[in-house]
């Protein structure tokens, strides 16, 4: 493989769902392929029906999935391994409900874990992937399909590569979010909220910031309470683990600061006061996130020995198959990605 | 006093806040001034200070707060109730600083019990106030005077009501939020968050929307967990509580929908979906009315016998005594105030 463009794998998501006409359009753009070498995860049958919703003419190279030629990957742009045939033998067909379904989250699941083999190829291997971009997934559909254990993409990932310092980020345009805590009931934050997590998330998001360009990035951490604490009227977690957290990573040279009330921080952030804000959990990071960049902003996972992405929305079964969903953030998705590929140590450490 | 026009009984907030500039550039608006009269409780030195930096001509009747000259009242439109001399007799002067202080503290408490005090006295009396908007307090100063025990003016205004059904709402321009729970720690809502509670938001929401004209008020009602629980896969507050208060509420007729995931729910609301969002906690109703409104929501207290409004900011001591605090939220806070002073029955139920 060429050591400019890397080689991107990518799962297809739900194939009920939005992500085989996202990816479609986001792929046709000839700039958008000329960035990197991409090897998909997903259904012939999928492919083909979200090319004729968008209208768009087949450009990608299709191998059957288990088949070895899918090491001459580096010849084309575009590979998609195919996992019909498999189906096929199975006397199942390649029809696709836009719902929740088994056979979605099987494969669905299947295409993923497929996405991460590559990524833990040698670097040697002709497939050898630098960065895995997610299509969106139905986690009913996983659940249907004996997957439930997995809250989401990320846990999956930090699992398979064994990561246990890992953060979800979130970059838009207008904002960068990293948070602490993800997929957990809320009333159970108590038990993940921890000094190392919000470090982590303060430290993992500051490096990323640093990989996307921003040498010094200034670092804005929310409470975790109403007002963010009130100065210990309103909770304690300011002072007991938020607090020394940042402290931590002021001592490692972050340009940290906080913790600010949650409804205050953003705005601060958006006049341009922080490059990136530490959210102490999910609503909290996202409600922000999706006010401000609706679907288009990027989901990435911090701390993985290989870059992933994903666009920041779901199946939306209510509109797949209409080729109207916006590719806006699959394209950025893909592209932050071949963004965050940089070789290992050309990203600085402050 | 006129039936037309109600009296509306204001406490200036922390003097040395933002709150009596604010208060100033509000009510020298004489189309404001027409709508209501005023009783102001507050400080002759703060308020003429205020006007200075504000450039406006004192425009107040002022009488000592003590007096009886103040059941005069009806024949200005704005009276002050000045407590200055009584701190001259204590020995104090009228100087406030712009930090929390023990006497701004004292005093913006006492000016809030004063203006409950005359929402509390019967129709019949001259001084009788039929709503009250409160300017921004400083808790770190209530605590200082050793308030600290209010978390803020919402629960006293439930205290001194004897109020067991309240709730917080935000009015803004774009979005109204009320709130389930308000000022507790963040994992505390689990000792708070009940079907009653729920209830009680979805109720007095929709009421209040009545009030302000929309006949057949359209709510969606926001989960507590990531994803609204994600079917019972990350907590199960949306199926053990919320839903329950829906069915509740619907049964009773209110057009309720829910729970839906707070990250995507005030999007759908700005589309227009819904007229009234209820929100589970503080921070997930506040952080998108203070990116969407800035400080320019309204916040109201439900369930009071009285109409309470008061600006959706703080004391702003960093510009405070500038002139340059926006008034808008404190003249939406005194319109709207004038506006749910309509007199019982001529609101509607369904």
């Amino acid at each position: 493989m060429s050591r400019g463009r890397p080689t991107i794998s990518i799962s297809l998501g739900d194939p009920g769902g939005i992500g085989p006409e996202v990816l479609v359009r986001a792929l046709r753009d000839r700039a958008v392929r000329a960035s990197a070498r991409y090897a998909v995860h997903g259904s012939s049958a999928a492919m083909h029906r979200a090319a004729e919703a968008t209208r768009t003419e087949p450009f990608w190279w299709r191998v059957d999935a288990r088949s070895a030629l899918g090491d001459t990957v580096g010849s084309h742009d575009v590979v998609l391994f195919d996992t019909d045939p498999e189906l096929a033998e199975q006397g199942a067909e390649p029809v696709f409900h836009a719902a929740p379904t088994k056979l979605g989250g099987a494969l669905s699941f299947r295409w993923v874990e497929s996405a991460i083999a590559d990524a833990q190829r040698p670097e040697s291997d002709p497939r050898h992937a630098r960065a895995v971009v997610t299509g969106p997934i139905s986690k009913e559909a996983w659940s249907l399909a004996g997957k439930g254990r997995w809250p989401g993409h990320t846990e999956l990932f930090a699992d398979r590569f064994k990561s246990k310092r890992f953060a979800m980020m979130f970059v838009g345009a207008r904002l960068r979010v990293v948070l602490a805590t993800a997929h957990v009931p809320l009333m159970d934050v108590r038990n993940h909220l921890t000094i190392g997590a919000v470090h982590t998330a303060i430290d993992l998001g500051a490096e990323a910031c640093r990989r996307l360009g921003i040498k010094r990035p200034r670092v804005g951490v929310a409470g975790l309470n109403p007002h963010a604490g009130e100065k210990g009227l309103l909770g304690d977690e300011e002072e007991r683990l938020i607090t020394p957290a940042i402290e931590l990573a002021v001592r490692q040279g972050v340009d940290a600061h906080g913790p600010y009330p949650g409804d205050t921080i953003f705005n601060t952030a958006l006049q341009g006061r922080f490059d990136l804000v530490v959210a102490m959990y999910h609503d909290q990071g996202l409600i922000p996130v999706k006010l401000l960049e609706r679907d288009l902003a990027v989901n990435t996972t911090l701390g993985l020995p290989v870059v992933r992405t994903s666009p920041d929305h779901g199946t939306a079964f209510d509109i797949a198959g209409t080729g109207k969903a916006d590719p806006g953030s699959m394209t950025s998705a893909i592209r932050l990605a071949a963004k965050l590929s940089v070789p290992a140590g050309v990203s600085e450490r402050v």
